[in-house]
């Protein structure tokens, strides 16, 4: 085992993009690990719109990153060294909120052990099985109560969340809409992942195409992105429409205030419901979450994709793939190989 | 009686503020009442800001009326003939969605017959037990959820309904702040309807104003109003804070599209919920509405004010006074005179 740990710290806030300088990837000698906690090595960091959030000091649903702290994110690893009773060498574990590093020292009552479910790789622990997969089942099945028959549009449909999003919907018996930023990633969710139609707004009139997809117009609108393509979608909400509000990826690098949705007044007139939520306001649900996803991927009705970057050194660099649009699926970073099961 | 009736006839769709030429005053003769019919002389007609909406051809909740024919609006009055075996002359009647005029003939399914309730004027029917009182109930109850010692913020406060909303806040325990126009409306919120503080947002710096009477965050912000005001409100929402969305007054004459809430993400942040709402959607649940409400008017709990404009002929431009500012309590046209009790 290495004697040497490997942490991003945060140096300074980013202004709009997120500049090279604004983290440092320090190295430190590993020290004795103390009593009742277990010592892990990161194998895989899940990168979220979330990140960018925490390395703000804008008002949030949790208080940011300190400057000169570890950068803060979910991961999953292999424990290499345990001082609390529940956890030997070899476990893998989520860490929860854990940092951005090569070794991370947690309590033992902060780690779960990730069940063993046969052929189900673990990367599914950081999409559909992990945070972004219980954000699209909560937000989904707990605000939008889908019924059979309706419309359910998703931005940013091809993203971790959204993939999942479309996926249950259609479970559920609804059409499945979605919104994402290429022909490929739109050939993907409706060749793959079964969606009814998919919008690339790079180079469709998304206006238009709402129409043509969603002539009875919106019932749910799961809102990841904000901007000028919530406006379209929030013109065409039907009466008594439900709208999650999981994220606004598309502001989160402003630096100037930015207009609400123009159609605000249509929430009024269509007596839309909106409700904003963070899923960590359902952990304490998640074991529901988590039975019905794994139960419907053992079924093969869910499909997710993970967008792999490897090494730890590409972390910040790689998290702009989620605000220009890059990945496909669920991005993580591997910091070390996967154990040999 | 007599045998010419006087309408308000749309003429055009007004573009920002209602203009004379908008609407006319049409004199045409009393035919027979038809069978089934029930003729009622006005005595009360309601204005309230939906009125602008349904002059509008807005994407709105309900049609809008058609150019030439008569205003829609609320109102109660006098049956002085009737078809319809339910009524007779004499009979005091809530018509539902009347028209603007000194007789209507209406299908006796469609009226309501007030009780009679000792020491309730007739004027309550407009307010507290109308439509008005029913959209404050159920916004603030069914939306709102208050809980005791939550902080209920109310904008359009002195108005028919943001009046009824603080006072069912204070029964159910909470701390009840109002925006209003005026120092003599502030006055009235804290002095006479036991409203904790009151802003006069002509006046004050809104912000700090709310910094200083909401320390603690607004856990329901029931909206009237839209605009700037919101945009303040939303920034000093407490986590899981509750939105019931009843109005946006100050939007209601744009001409040009108007930015949402500068502060949208906060709705996010802070997962708060946002309802739209129109008062008709809870018809079915009206008489637990106006049993709660009537129960506390008769203990003397809640408290209203009649803003009486003399005269059908004053009817549109008195319609301004909603968005002037001008009015405490419920503004209503008195068309005839009430009846001896």
């Amino acid at each position: 085992m290495s004697d040497t740990n490997k942490t991003w710290v945060l140096r300074a806030r980013p202004v709009g993009d997120i500049k090279e300088s604004d983290l440092e990837l320090v190295e430190s000698p590993m020290g004795d690990l103390a009593e009742g906690q277990v010592r892990v090595r990161t194998i895989y960091l899940s990168l979220d719109p979330t990140n960018r959030i925490w390395m703000s000091d804008m008002d949030a649903y949790m208080p940011p990153v300190g400057i000169g702290d570890g950068m803060r994110g979910g991961s999953l690893g292999t424990v290499v060294e345990s001082r609390h009773p529940g956890f030997e060498a070899g476990d893998i574990v989520n860490t929860g909120l854990g940092v951005w590093a090569l070794y991370q020292d947690k309590p033992g009552e902060e780690l779960n052990k990730l069940p063993v479910l046969p052929g189900v790789p673990l990367t599914a622990y950081m999409g559909p099985l992990g945070a972004t997969g219980m954000t699209a089942y909560f937000g989904l099945m707990d605000i939008g109560k889908p019924k059979a028959g309706e419309t359910v549009l998703v931005s940013a449909a091809a993203g971790a969340v959204g993939s999942m999003v479309g996926q249950i919907a259609k479970i559920q018996g609804c059409r499945a809409v979605g919104i994402a930023g290429s022909d490929e990633k739109c050939a993907w969710l409706t060749e793959h992942a079964g969606f009814d139609a998919a919008i690339n707004y790079k180079s469709e009139d998304v206006g238009a195409a709402l129409d043509k997809h969603c002539p009875d117009g919106i019932d749910i609108n799961f809102e990841n992105v904000g901007g000028d393509i919530m406006d379209e979608v929030i013109a065409r909400l039907s009466d008594f429409s439900r709208m999650p509000l999981c994220g606004l990826i598309s502001t989160y690098n402003d630096t100037e205030p930015r207009p609400g949705p123009y159609n605000f007044a249509n929430l009024l007139m269509r007596r839309t419901l909106v409700k904003g939520f963070i899923v960590i306001d359902y952990l304490d649900r998640f074991p529901e979450g988590i039975q019905a996803m794994a139960g419907w991927l053992l079924e093969g009705k869910i499909k997710f994709e993970t967008d792999i970057v490897e090494g730890l050194e590409h972390a910040p660099a790689s998290l702009d793939r989620l605000f220009t649009g890059k990945n496909l699926g669920k991005l993580v970073v591997r910091v070390s190989p996967e154990p040999e099961m």
